[in-house]
């Protein structure tokens, strides 16, 4: 059932010892919002603990080190910008069916839990956990201030991205004025600093992309081989995709990631080229500037696919 | 004289065949902040004209292709985001010491106008812009709009140094909900959006980017070698000594340029070092985060002063 910021607020100040769960892989989102929640609750006098399936990465270390909360059995199971149980990882079997509260602004959202508190058009979940503290009333702290932060420049690209809303920018400017926020810090932590690994693997990226069709598409592959002599796990490769397309002209950018028994595809789209259409039309989909598929075959012979296709496409 | 808004707007609403100066290398600030003028000027019914020494780069074109305004002989003088008459080169000679209204944010301003509206604390000449415009109650187009929205993105690098106000996020939000802003396209112009020889430079950079004081120092150097190999003129070095602060662990990064009689030795600060303070010992100097001196010799002593430099001070 979809709910509005009343009965959120209701759910939340008759709630006891909570489970928060978080999406896995975790962005800056999911982590902002399970502990900005978990300090919502504890201001109500709540206890509560975040979850999530894999390990927080240590670069969230200024949100987690407040520490994710007591092991207690929860009476209470809350869900944070997650759109489908399947994301839980290994706590779907656990709390998939029992989640009372979700709070997410995923279109896509399974509406799979008791109530939904779903805003589609919000940046970030932590944009809506924003207002629904506002709404409540409730003290929001600095560190719950950074929380929030963190959820809507990672979701936003740092304020880059189309889904950026005026409320955004509104919420930052009040929190800026009232809190004390390191934003500089948060955001050379989430979008400047690299491993030296990650830099160097960059750069073999960047060395290996190659263009085609006029400079309208790019396409880099990183083989296991390369990212074995790079000593670099497969995590790593996260978040390489965008480089595809930061050459001037560029309309479309493919990075393939060869994995044990495939290739993994990830589009990118500068702008018009919709290559969710194009990945369904290789068994894949996603979002109209990114977009993913996996193939089988020879590296040689999937890129001659992947340029036909865009070149359809683009015509 | 310092001058408040309200004498700011007698001003331009008095004035007449206004010419506006922007400073040599234009960058977005002061790009948006001329065009953003003329645009108010229009909306008065005053015509002027917006120059500057450099031809305005290629990128902006989606600012300046409204046209920089006709040649005439000017009646009135406006600088903007110029903090010093040396900075408006061929310029300075014919208006130096002619210009009536300065508009500018930067705290080294020297005075030199009649009249100098100064806003130290804001993020942008746009910024100030914005809200005299809004002052004085004159309309902002969709184009004056985008310009303020460039010039703010810009010298606050998307939202993320520390210079950023509450005020920018505030007025970013405004104009969102007012006109329909091409952000995203904007953002990706001035932030991601790279020639093809430039992102193959960058990598290059990384590849002999090194690593001292334990991983506290990277410092790269670009020969004329190098430069010449890769076919990429000076210019095009500009903007590439944030790569020397990206890995984690970095305190400091220097990046090094040959250029026909020495080096040019550019300084970045990820925190808490002062560069300034290190490039001063050198002869040179600038802001606490990202200073420059020039030095003479072979490439591997400078190496050594600069690690020993860096070394003192990191102690």
């Amino acid at each position: 059932m979809y709910i509005g910021f009343s009965e959120a607020e209701t759910f939340l100040r008759n709630c006891r010892d909570a489970v928060i769960i978080t999406h896995r892989n975790p962005d800056g989102d999911c982590v902002g919002a399970g502990f900005a929640v978990k300090d919502i609750l504890q201001e109500l006098g709540i206890r509560s603990r975040v979850v999530c399936h894999d390990k927080f990465p240590q670069r969230y270390d200024f949100i987690t080190s407040a520490g994710a909360g007591d092991d207690f059995e929860p009476q209470s199971v809350i869900a944070v910008d997650i759109a489908d149980t399947q994301l839980m990882g290994r706590y779907e079997e656990i709390y998939g069916n029992k989640v009372q509260l979700c709070i997410d602004h995923h279109i896509s959202n399974k509406n799979y839990a008791e109530k939904t508190l779903l805003r589609e058009h919000a940046t970030a979940a932590c944009e809506i956990i924003y207002d629904l503290a506002k709404y409540m009333g409730v003290k929001i702290t600095k560190h719950c201030a950074t929380a929030l932060y963190t959820g809507m420049a990672t979701d936003s690209g740092c304020f880059r991205y189309d889904c950026t809303t005026p409320r955004t920018h509104e919420i930052v400017a009040e929190m800026m004025r009232t809190y004390d926020i390191d934003f500089y810090k948060i955001n050379r932590e989430m979008f400047e600093i690299k491993t030296p690994a990650r830099v160097k693997l960059e750069s073999q990226v960047v060395n290996v992309m190659e263009s085609y069709l006029d400079g309208k598409l790019y396409i880099a592959a990183v083989t296991s081989e390369m990212r074995e002599n790079l000593g670099i796990p497969m995590e790593e490769l996260e978040g390489i995709a965008p480089i595809t397309i930061q050459c001037k002209g560029a309309e479309v950018g493919i990075f393939i990631r060869e994995r044990e028994n495939d290739y993994k595809i990830s589009f990118r789209s500068a702008d018009k080229v919709n290559v969710s259409a194009i990945c369904e039309t290789l068994g894949g989909g996603g979002h109209a500037k990114a977009a993913g598929c996996s193939m089988t075959g020879s590296l040689d012979d999937i890129k001659k696919v992947l340029v036909e296709a865009v070149k359809r496409a683009i015509q």
